[in-house]
């Protein structure tokens, strides 16, 4: 990661590109710690000292721990952008196409730091919880909505279920020999499950 | 569920049931906040006021928090029980039975308290997460072996992520319509998911 500290003042001057890279440097040293330490382990503190920066800037650009964390754990791409594409060509293969998109999803860095951002806080901090509801409510229920059959609430939230339970056990945990595997392997396997709803 | 737990630390001296209902409390109480906090947030002092006994007590009992967490999240039944069962009838149905059987086993309170400490504490504790790896690898890859078909660790991995997908989204975050469904209704989602790992 390359550190491009600026000048620290939040108002923007149009002169220097400052604020805002020390901005991005906050968050993504936000989103990693969050992502690998969850909630409450990531302090400010550990957060600013691997942004290399005093942690006074860090409250001073986001001003509470909440705030924050919903700044670095929101997605560069949604998951409703994966799940259009998944709904082009054969029916019978969408399981493995979503499962391919969600993968490749996951490659990204940021994108996976994201997702883990709020799984790990999930599991302590309501705000973080609650995060994981509307991105299931705003992403996934239309998602299934669309790809027809009764019930697109529940289908949403058993595919959120699968998507989670499959992060879980390859980054959290980390279980052998998922957490080893190729991205097209684990798609090779989590395929099959998630057609069980797409159908 | 019954419970056999028998000489706490300190000596027995046989005359009263103290320390083994004290014990008990604990543990209880220790499963409670593990399964509703996770590891962190449970403290000793908070452990201590839910069970209604000094925090130094439980220091006494149990030492440090790694070792109380190891007896509050062991699970009263093991999932390679229920998996046993699983195996008895038509093949085709083996996903379902086996879901049922899940569910079942998480309607008892101490069961489901203890799968969420751990899935609760693996987020954040090293320690946690190492006694899930070891669930799977003692109770899963056995059971995946015994069904037969190739590669039992990635069978029991994936299955292994379902399982902590369905309890995450239902408990943890709680995603609905999951949360609110009864168990058999769950099972009934669950169910042809896992088979895709059971045939």
């Amino acid at each position: 990661m390359t550190r491009t500290q600026k000048a620290p003042q939040p108002a923007r001057s149009g002169r220097r590109p400052g604020p805002n890279s020390t901005r991005e440097d906050i968050l993504r040293a936000a989103r990693k710690c969050f992502a690998e330490l969850g909630y409450d382990r990531a302090t400010f503190r550990k957060i600013a000292a691997r942004a290399d920066v005093d942690p006074a800037l860090v409250v001073q650009f986001f001003g509470s721990k909440t705030e924050l964390f919903a700044a670095a754990s929101a997605s560069p791409v949604t998951l409703v952008e994966l799940s259009a594409e998944s709904e082009q060509g054969d029916p019978g293969e969408a399981g493995l196409r979503l499962a391919r998109l969600f993968m490749a999803w996951l490659e990204d860095t940021d994108a996976r730091e994201a997702m883990l951002a709020r799984i790990r806080s999930a599991a302590t901090e309501p705000a973080a919880a609650e995060m994981v509801r509307q991105m299931v409510m705003g992403q996934l229920v239309p998602f299934a909505r669309r790809i027809g059959g009764a019930n697109p609430e529940a289908r949403a939230s058993v595919l959120a279920a699968q998507f989670v339970g499959m992060v879980w056990a390859r980054y959290v945990v980390p279980l052998e020999p998922l957490a080893s595997m190729s991205g097209e392997e684990v798609a090779h396997w989590l395929g099959p499950a998630l057609q069980v709803y797409l159908q």
